[in-house]
């Protein structure tokens, strides 16, 4: 792991050049995505499954995928697993129930209200990859949440397989899904945005999928709303002289293991840590059956930064802005008032990241490359809508409108003064 | 005005066929904006210099307005005026406050504890457009909202002029504005995205602009957070037979006339309600400034919606999913749980909607382009991030160890695994 130290604005500097870096635009499939997303849009299924023929080798005749399947599935999926994912779904109801809101309203003076209510959008598509991208505990994250908000109808798309993971449908029942359909890439997301003959229009895409997924739910961005779109998995982990090197080894190969260019990052004020971490990460590195995967992912992207003090630690960790965040220290609980940017934080010794991915309850469909700056995890509010209402007496409006006529005219915009003057009668 | 009439079906097709073109993408300008944007991530003040010169014609040495301008706006900006802003920002301030939302905490068993801490936006850029679309109700609405939420640091750029109308300057010190820097256009959007010698880098863009802007801000989410892309303004008025005619197509001009691309769109149950509105309208045209906006706008993009019934008014109207919603009808208020999609609705035969653009409270920054089915007037919300946290106890670990493991080895993660087991010393 490449090892930066310095003053904080040296190490500042360089992270926030590695962090342009990421997210640079990678544009080399728009044009294919655009034309895909017209062509579905204009010509629906006939269009869905040239490409489905194309791009996955198979002939579809029936998109959606059977009750029966569904139902099958239950008797191949492995009774361990099926109580996991059970435990699981409950784990995530429970912690995203507490985000539900409700509205507002308020009477700040005689003949006003004014207020906001909360709506839950109608119908949500779910994009599931295929192959070994294929997560069932992904499937509960997007759904539960979108359940909780009281989404009426939720559609789920996965690309056409053989045989379907049993563990991907069952999650997905668990979960609440109303249709599955079996299409995927830029046409599935086309047919989300657009609707065809078999697959309804959505009002919002979520879900993870390689580039064309994702550039496809960039550009239908505006027809329909999208959750994020997610870079690399990170996972940050500020560590002082009492944390374990193994532990905090095992955490950081977690999220290496994912793909070559996920990263790993350790912030310490220990030297003495950072050079344990390094003989430890050899250690484990060779045991690890994805060691092809995590090898390159740590010595490209790893980093361990040496910080001077205890709030450096923050300071550094809080410009990282990592996904995962997790806090390697005795009395991790009273640093979170140091946290400024993090998707999920994991507290003290033995709170390993992976409990996050699969069991805590908290969302693991997270802000990566820094975008915890300014987004959140996937949460109940990402399915919900507030929208404004405001009622005036013929009372109250008179009495406000001076003030409205004053700005309405000195920006120029004689009617709108005009639609409060011609309600003087 | 076209009118619609048929079925709830028919409508909807139409409905629906009109939304998907109205959101189809302007591409022609993104090469450009991709280009300047990558010049200013590069060379930073010195390409803000000449891009201001070439698409401003202004030779700017330092971007930084100075607060003696800001102070002398005070001087210059009409009383009524300066006292309206102020009652206006005192309702938007009190409005916006209730959204604020604080974070939780469970224990759900013993040795684990779960939560989620709301953390304001560190940094916010709000761009306001020049010349005639600087609306100073618009600088209220973008930093106020930032303010409440806690926003340590709000960056304002807005394009050169000779003189700035003082009622911007006043506003972004009403509102709260840390620094006002005077440039504008796809460099502006740059310069806040990535950072210059002397403009700092934010986490978050906000604040309406022209195609240039609205594609630059397009072209760094990711880098940065942005608010929405906003098209063109609109209003849907769902009226019955009690509606004044007179004060219906007042507020349907109050938006026809800011653009000939808004769009005025009313659904009633009443042909004889449709029929006064059109003679009303041509009367108010012929007495209105700005008749040479508002005249295309009605023509082209104004719709009268005959429905058969009050459900069929709402039901029309929710797939409209109209940025402004008047329900100009008695008890109005008693409709309210019939909207599912709307940004801001304005109940009853006074509440004109540009009450809502200046004064109420509520906010005038709103979903346009049926983007009202997924998303929200600008708020609070906007402008915070919600951050989880979990902490197992080494008992806790062992407890859920089955379950998680289970989990992993089942979607081919070892690592993940491991983290969880190493634990067990």
């Amino acid at each position: 792991m490449k090892r930066l130290k310095g003053t904080n604005e040296e190490i500042a500097r360089i992270l926030a050049e590695e962090q342009v870096a990421l997210t640079q635009q990678n544009i080399t499939v728009e044009a294919t995505v655009r034309e895909i997303i017209q062509d579905v849009s204009q010509r629906g299924d006939e269009a869905l499954r040239e490409y489905t023929k194309a791009f996955d080798g198979i002939e579809i005749t029936d998109f959606r995928l059977s009750e029966t399947a569904i139902q099958s599935a239950y008797n191949t999926i492995e009774p361990d697993v099926l109580a996991a994912l059970k435990h699981a779904a409950a784990n995530i109801e429970s912690y995203h129930k507490q985000q539900m809101e409700t509205g507002f309203e308020d009477q700040p003076v005689d003949g006003v209200i004014r207020g906001q209510l909360v709506r839950p959008i109608e119908r949500v598509g779910v994009y599931v990859p295929g192959g070994t991208a294929a997560y069932p505990s992904s499937v509960l994250m997007n759904v539960i949440p979108a359940k909780i908000a009281g989404v009426k109808e939720i559609i789920m798309i996965t690309p056409p397989q053989q045989t379907f993971n049993p563990a991907i449908l069952v999650a997905a029942d668990l979960a609440g899904v109303d249709q599955i359909f079996q299409v995927g890439g830029a046409q599935g997301v086309a047919a989300l945005a657009y609707g065809t003959q078999t697959i309804p229009k959505v009002d919002k895409i979520t879900g993870p999928g390689n580039i064309y997924v994702a550039t496809a739910k960039k550009e239908v961005f505006g027809q329909v709303g999208i959750d994020m779109i997610a870079g690399p998995s990170e996972i940050g982990v500020i560590a002082d002289e009492t944390a374990n090197p193994a532990y905090v080894v095992a955490d950081l190969l977690s999220q290496a293991e994912h793909d070559v260019l996920a990263r790993a990052i350790l912030v310490t004020n220990s030297e003495k840590l950072a050079d344990a971490v390094e003989i430890e990460l050899e250690k484990q590195l060779k045991q690890l059956p994805r060691e092809n995967i995590a090898r390159p992912s740590v010595e490209n992207n790893g980093r361990i930064i040496i910080a001077k003090d205890k709030g450096s630690m923050f300071a550094l960790m809080n410009l990282v802005a990592p996904e995962h965040l997790e806090i390697a220290m005795e009395n991790a609980y009273d640093y979170l008032d140091q946290v400024e940017n993090a998707g999920s934080i994991f507290l003290g010794h033995y709170t390993s990241e992976p409990i996050g991915d699969y069991y805590a309850g908290t969302n693991h469909v997270l802000p990566t490359t820094a975008t915890s700056r300014f987004s959140s995890a996937l949460g109940v509010y990402d399915f919900i809508k507030r929208i404004q209402y405001t009622q005036y007496s013929k009372a109250a409006i008179h009495e406000a409108e001076k003030d409205i006529t004053t700005l309405a005219y000195s920006e120029g915009l004689q009617a709108h003064a005009k639609a409060i003057e011609i309600r003087k009668d």
